[in-house]
């Protein structure tokens, strides 16, 4: 199992614009991801103009097969565009316990 | 749907028995919380001293709840004896979209 906490900071007034990607994106993860166990996007009560991706992958190869999927690749090429790239941060966790029940 | 996620260091020399702590909490908060959705601990592999919870309840009075239980407070009375106080984190987001499909 990989769980990933990827952070980045929304361009100003292209916010309605990313989100709307993100709402997409998770979608077709889901429907064609199996290996994508959560991939839960918010936005930081802290700073709206930060989004917060809480992932989790079944193992190694799924999160490598995410990053080479035809929808990663399109999100990457307009990434920047609604996306401050210097404000990327990934931070990669190891599960000691715990449940996740919801849908 | 309120989410939550929370940091803090263990002390040096305490890291076996805070760990257990945390994996003893889980299973509890599990049994005995149905409005905590998700409740996961992890360590950071940036900070092996640090630990990350990401918490998802289904609204501020499960929130609230999970406040008030007897285990909070057990886990409250010894929680600086196992963990740096000074190092708490905690950071509350806005779901905006995405999935969970584990258990």
């Amino acid at each position: 199992m990989v769980t990933l906490i990827f952070r980045a900071k929304m361009r100003p007034g292209k916010e309605d614009e990313a989100l709307e990607r993100l709402r997409t994106m998770a979608g077709t993860v889901e429907a064609q991801e199996p290996g994508a166990l959560a991939y839960l996007f918010h936005r930081s009560q802290q700073d709206p103009s930060e989004v917060v991706l809480f992932e989790i992958y079944a193992d190694d190869n799924a999160l490598q097969a995410h990053g080479q999927t035809p929808h990663m690749g399109e999100l990457r090429a307009t990434f920047g565009e609604l996306f401050d790239t210097a404000t990327v941060k990934v931070e990669r966790l190891e599960r000691v316990a715990g449940f996740a029940r919801e849908g």
